[in-house]
């Protein structure tokens, strides 16, 4: 491989097998899978999927539905609809099998006044991460968005969709857990509530921690993780992934070298890696944390060798003290990122160990 | 404006005046005028500079080095080189006058060995940020590299180059003007040995805040300020400039609104903004401020309405309980960002309020 600038390198080998795995979990539980693409945005690795089985995904933008819409016709907006994006919306609608999310009646007193072609419709249910959604237990706003979707034949309602984007938070994988079946438990009480007069409806559930550290899905129909398809350090921290089965890393040319201080200057910035950060009492914010060379890939992680800062080209990255002079100007340093998806939005393609690129949405 | 999607606007008027006074300033001084294109990264507002008589730029990588070679002749790369590009580097340095940055003696000895044509190159000082670049006090290692230089009639010194990006950690004004001092003293005792032995060697500094808030340049030669021709909120808590200097801000499309918690759901994510934060501790971390809507542009900043939080395409806006309901789904919010250069990044195009695209390095 001759890497020139910074390289976002995608071991496909991994990347399948945390597919295979997941697809592989939905199946003994008997749940769907709907993937979430936002994380790799590639028509490519969607193929991957698809192979293995997969016929419908989520997404979290118009844009993205538009992306992949050539290649999938039933396509989850797991984004609150954005009403500006009336014309995408019908244009998508009249084409696939599209299904949006709503949370206001606002939202869908606009659908039933300007559809032009059937779409699906999920509700969007608040867990207890409180970015978006409605409260579960506010079935007056619930009941009041399907009255008026009623209006219209053009809105049908798919059922319940929620994301317990809280278990990023957690510090434990018994923490997890514990809210991977609160949510269960919220979403089973909302559809033995609506599931007599809609006995089609489904719960979407799922994030990739809960989906990863849990065996319970006892009460959702649908399961939409998405970052476990390369997995990443903030994972790794969560208990999601095992550092092997992390399918992405940086590859950073090595341009300055500060023995006085032992800290090597990489180029890749905050342009390349997002400014996306961890961080913990001993080693402080960490964005990325530097692996073993490898001529096929990477291997493990070096211990106390991680970038502590990020320009917008520049990285710093903390090297042992016994390990600094292992490296000179020139090198590669392989460095799994903090979060994979924002990586991947900016770097915009991947490369192959073997050298192949692979292409993502522009 | 129809705005659909996420939009970075750009106020022509408010940047061309940023430019003006920035151009001013350094005449003012009778100092040099490279500014740093790594903030706006676009052939059209170059031409902005161009016209009011700036003739050399600064860029931080050869990538964007060949994006402005077709109409700027002179460029500093002011990152250490990178010798994995030096294809690149040949294929510029035949065609325009380039600078390149050197900080270890393993670099120059590769441009010896490899340079097909004349290039520039300036010596990088630390100069208290400790990011990059070699101790003032280290004229053993400056020898040593000059040295390596004469074996080669390619490498032709043209000076010592610093950043005092130390100033961006001050919290006053008088820490930056201290900072931008010391700066200059560093860099006075620097051309004090050497220039004798090079006549026509030049001092360059001056990053945007030492540059806005300073009216002492005496001992540097050229300055090289980036940001200014947005300005942010990073700057403007830094004392560089008025909160009517920013030129840049974001608009996003309110999806969503939880009057339960006084906030707004925005569609505008890390993706858009990027994850640059600043924090404080009333308001805690803050990703933007939203502005007051104006039908060109935005007016003043709105006290304690600010973006709090940040997912891929998702934002989370803060809203005063007396202002949650001026709002709906639908309306458009104004967003000043926390770092406008990663915002650009992210964005890759600008809209003018008379809706205008400009557009930026791919």
């Amino acid at each position: 491989m001759n890497i020139r600038k910074p390289a976002l390198l995608l071991d496909e080998i991994k990347c399948r097998e945390n597919i295979r795995n997941m697809i592989s979990k939905a199946k003994k539980h008997n749940v769907g899978f709907r993937p979430h693409f936002k994380t790799h945005q590639s028509l490519e690795i969607g193929r991957w999927f698809r192979e293995m089985g997969t016929e419908k995904i989520t997404v979290s933008s118009l844009e993205m539905a538009e992306y992949f819409s050539p290649e999938w016709d039933d396509i989850t907006v797991a984004f609150p609809v954005n009403i500006r994006e009336i014309d995408t919306i019908n244009k998508l609608a009249s084409k696939i099998n599209l299904n949006l999310l709503v949370e206001s009646a606002e939202a869908m007193n606009f659908l039933t006044n300007n559809l032009k072609s059937k779409s699906g419709y999920f509700i969007k249910i608040d867990l207890g991460s409180h970015r978006t959604g409605i409260d579960p237990g506010n079935t007056g706003l619930i009941d009041r968005i399907m009255e008026i979707s009623e209006r219209s034949d053009k809105t049908v309602f798919k059922g319940f969709l929620g994301h317990a984007g809280h278990t990023y938070h957690c510090n434990t994988k018994e923490e997890i857990i514990k809210i991977h079946n609160d949510s269960l438990d919220l979403m089973k009480q909302l559809k033995n509530i609506y599931v007599r007069k809609f006995p089609g409806m489904i719960i979407s559930t799922g994030d990739t921690p809960g989906c990863s550290l849990s065996e319970n899905f006892e009460g959702t129909d649908e399961i939409r993780p998405g970052n476990f398809v390369f997995y990443d350090l903030m994972q790794l921290s969560l208990g999601s992934n095992t550092e092997e089965q992390i399918s992405v890393a940086m590859a950073c040319p090595v341009v300055s070298i500060h023995k006085e201080r032992n800290e090597i200057v990489i180029y890749g910035g905050g342009i390349h890696f997002s400014k996306e950060r961890s961080e913990n009492e001993t080693e402080g914010t960490i964005y990325g944390r530097v692996a073993e060379n490898k001529d096929r890939g990477w291997g493990r992680i070096i211990p106390g060798m991680f970038v502590k800062s990020l320009s917008q080209e520049h990285g710093i990255v903390t090297v042992p003290e016994d390990r600094i002079s292992d490296y000179k100007i020139g090198d590669i340093l392989k460095i799994l990122p903090v979060h994979s998806c924002m990586t991947a939005d900016c770097m915009k393609k991947y490369l192959t160990p073997e050298n192949r690129e692979i292409t993502m949405m522009a």
